[in-house]
């Protein structure tokens, strides 16, 4: 029996054995995703992101446990650490979630930190989570540390992506918010109740106002408010990112939440958005394996000699970079 | 005369044209960066990175300010924003500084929002340095917004990198400060008459420590002071990051940082640094433009039909990712 087919059995070690194997790139890896890929596109994937201390990995916990308790459904977390190795933050979350949620045989968390480039993280957790997804896990959750622009690039692949605020965490985070309210399908304000949490509310809304202008039309005119407008959250061809506030360390706002996050699918398989999420995301995985393909090919083409000597060229400003690169690719490509 | 001409003598509004045209990525842009490529080496690029909240853009400032008054150097600042340009963040950074230093001949800002990829952002700001380098500016200091891995990847291009934190930000930001710590040649904390300095410096402290075991020994054995082990900041093969406090609102701090910064720049010739951090640069904008170059030939390679369908295939499950690209590429490059 190949990895892939005790995978799909349900084999947990085989699951965690493939999953390394996957992470450090083997060739066994790449042979069990293209033997796995075909059992993919069950999962509903949730990305999560937003900035440090809003508590994501308490709320994504919760939104864990939630799942199992209430609706018996197999969930993965993979979180996302692109800061360094050294820290041992990403094997530090997994601790502090065990307490919670391990010898549940239906919960698997994978914790991947940076190694190498972040387009190889990018690229890693793409393949995380087909892996899961293939393995019969209903939701895959997909958590991000930090909220640059690369761990967005991260979230954004998924179905239904959640950014994550909390009250006072200071103005300047006002132009971080901007950039990644674009990508949220869902707002949560988590820890709501810390003083500040109407500030941050309002805050919110008035971007989201700027951002999405129907609603904005929506809000200054109350007495329109009928079927015709789009509601925050409802199953239209507009989706207003609807603003959920929880409280992570209690479980307050968690069932609310998940509501939303079911509306958002169901809105998505209505509204045709879901077959556009998914054509996007194997687009990007697509280009990236195109990129990996040709930059391998070029390496075994091209002399590392005669590309050092192209480089020793540029540091002497003889030749700039482009015209080196114009000529180590006419030596073969032509 | 051409734009490069009129920008070795000192065009300023050539100067502005180009680096339009450079961001615009358009051929006579092309043309003038190969043209100015052999002028450049001169400029000290220093890089500023660190979370929102830190002051990064009134240190920015008072640096800019010291150099001109004080050093009469020629600056060019490099602003880097990420975010969406739907905030209009970056140009607000502009109006802001140019209270203090507009009417300068000698002072150029540019800032630079994200358009499209971030690894096209990245390439741009590289070539932007390299026109300021060219047009004779002695320092380019390029400031990014956030902490982001991406962030960290286009400041860490810098010959000199500053990273900068403030007291009282909160303990999550730890996580941040770990993964950018290996990046900083110079760690400021900004802000450092508000409470909390003492203890964000002692995390600091027990941070280098962590990273730099020679500090370690060095600090444990106190009776060793001597020539032979590393001083913080000092000219020895070991470089180990000094801790500047500033409160940039003010000035204060500023000239102590620029000697930090001006004992890098020396460590850095002296040890050889300087060469290999040149060599970085370069190979990286290099990898950058094949790659750039080979994706643009596959676009010219494949026709869009083909592309298309193969992705229909994907989409269906029937075949994965890696065996489309795999079809995808022995079409033509066998």
């Amino acid at each position: 029996m190949t990895i892939s087919q005790s995978i799909l059995k349900g084999d947990r070690l085989a699951l965690a054995r493939l999953l390394t194997k996957v992470e450090n790139d083997s060739t066994e890896g790449r042979e069990a995703l293209i033997e796995l890929f075909p059992h993919t596109g069950g999962a509903h994937l949730i990305g999560v992101t937003g900035a440090p201390g809003t508590g994501k990995s308490s709320l994504v916990n919760q939104l864990a446990l939630h799942y199992r308790k209430d609706e018996n459904k197999r969930i993965a977390i993979v979180a996302v650490d692109p800061s360094s190795p050294f820290t041992g933050g990403a094997v530090l979350g997994d601790r502090v979630r065990m307490r919670d949620l391990s010898g549940d045989p239906n919960v698997f968390i994978r914790s991947m930190a940076s190694r190498g480039s972040l387009g190889g993280l990018a690229q890693a957790t793409a393949n995380v989570v087909q892996i899961f997804d293939a393995a019969g896990f209903d939701i895959v959750i997909v958590e991000t540390v930090g909220a640059g622009q690369s761990e967005v690039d991260i979230a954004r692949l998924a179905h239904t992506t959640l950014v994550v605020e909390a009250p006072g965490l200071g103005d300047d985070i006002q132009a971080i918010k901007a950039g990644i309210l674009e990508i949220a399908d869902i707002l949560v304000i988590n820890k709501a109740d810390r003083p500040g949490v109407e500030n941050a509310e309002k805050a919110l809304r008035s971007m989201l106002d700027l951002a999405h202008p129907a609603e904005r039309v929506f809000r200054h005119h109350g007495t329109y408010m009928s079927t015709s407008m789009p509601k925050p959250g409802a199953s239209s061809n507009v989706w207003i990112p609807p603003i959920q506030k929880t409280v992570s360390t209690e479980g307050r706002g968690i069932p609310e939440l998940t509501q939303s996050i079911a509306r958002h699918a169901e809105h998505l398989r209505l509204s045709g958005g879901w077959a556009i999420r998914e054509r996007t995301r194997l687009e990007v995985e697509i280009e990236a394996l195109i990129h990996e393909m040709l930059m391998n090919r070029f390496r075994e083409d091209v002399p590392a000699q005669r590309y050092e000597a192209m480089l020793e060229q540029v540091l002497q400003r003889n030749i700039s970079p482009w015209e080196a690169v114009r000529q180590l690719l006419n030596g073969r490509l032509q």
